[in-house]
């Protein structure tokens, strides 16, 4: 079990206020929850800024499985960077549309690199990338 | 098979000479590919603004799973929301973090209010929300 | 002068040793002063979310003012918002390029419009709203 | 004056009547003019992440003028950083608060550099920088 730390953090009481709304319709059960999930948002996305950092990740795509050779494509590129990605998902969203997670992990500039790769494929139509973390000490 | 229409397009030569090394270094075929990406990108960035619109996407969040029933909340909120949620995917991250992508279909509006709640679960770490697509007509 | 609130906030060994070098390398004081940055952060995003909400903000476009009557329309279309236009200011990047800072003050989805018109003109080359805050009670 | 060049784009026409739309109510006059705009806004962002690049942009801060020091610390900084500032702009929203905003040429990182030192001083309450352009061929 990791140790808990305390400490006190003084604020002006207007801020506060504020602050106390917004963690009651959020959620949040008390202040050092929602303090604690606004510094690991800011540490990962300050993560994220460093190229050679390790995280994880997830990229959705969505593409047209009509589309000459797209599933190809995919499971080509796919393999050629088989060292960063985990576990992939599959859904049918209509006939014609599927929607795709490929979760990821390593080092950042790869991770873009394989991103980038999938979005340009003829046939996919949309990739996001969701920049997320592996969880250590954060 | 769906048509495709084509029409003509003014650019100046500067802006044009900077966007072929641009789809040169993005792995795009050619121009037609690159500005359809582009137009999707916008209009599915352009449906996220309306919180009445169908979307697709994918709530990703790494939590630790021997915080105290955050297994338990996690599934009481999949549950109540089990309408918009078409799949969950779990990975280990390591002995302590898991890594678990949530496939979402629905309005905006309740699926913003769901990636809400599990980012206010203890125990949860960080979450992000990859706004996509259901593919249709784009 | 406003009254200073203090409070305890609990936080795991880990997380807390993570954040006090992310103070350090971000120029911050103390974490009392880096927390506070970080509630004014969420607030402001949060309430750029609710479209009826008073903020402050400045759009910065940049044009080429030799196109056609570009400088017409932008002044035309700034005179009709008169009402939510605070000041603006005007930068000579060089013979052809301005880059122009136009400081709003009104609700959400005016400021919103004004800024999609000014981005819509004719030789308008690129265009970013800042959202940033009235500074009320945060 | 600068050559204006013509290609021919292929696009699935379920997608051209959703961009169609979209040209429609974002007040552009005609696909070209909205295809450059979307163009530029990509080539921009894509610049945005070489730290290396000669770029233009606005830092905006809000900030309690009562606050011990901070006009003198802003003035400092600033002064410091004289070489990648343009000019400046004040705006007084109310009693207490200013808006300010910071126009800024030369390369990203000392761009970066300056946003995050004018943010943590002790009285900024918000700030953010607008990603722009110097306007050269886009």
């Amino acid at each position: 079990m990791e140790e808990i730390k305390r400490f006190g953090v003084s604020i002006e009481s207007g801020l506060l206020e504020k602050f106390d709304r917004y963690i009651n319709s959020n959620n949040y059960r008390n202040r050092s929850e929602a303090l604690r999930d606004l510094i690991r948002k800011e540490l990962v996305h300050d993560q994220w800024t460093k190229t050679g950092e390790e995280v994880a990740g997830a990229i959705v795509i969505v593409y047209d499985h009509h589309s000459h050779d797209v599933v190809g494509r995919l499971l080509e590129i796919q393999h050629d960077c088989s060292s960063i990605i985990i576990s992939s998902q599959h859904i049918h969203l209509d006939h014609k549309n599927c929607l795709e997670i490929i979760v990821v992990k390593g080092k950042i500039d790869r991770i873009d690199e394989l991103a980038s790769k999938l979005k340009s494929i003829k046939g996919v139509k949309h990739a996001t990338l969701s920049r997320s973390t592996l969880g250590k000490n954060i």
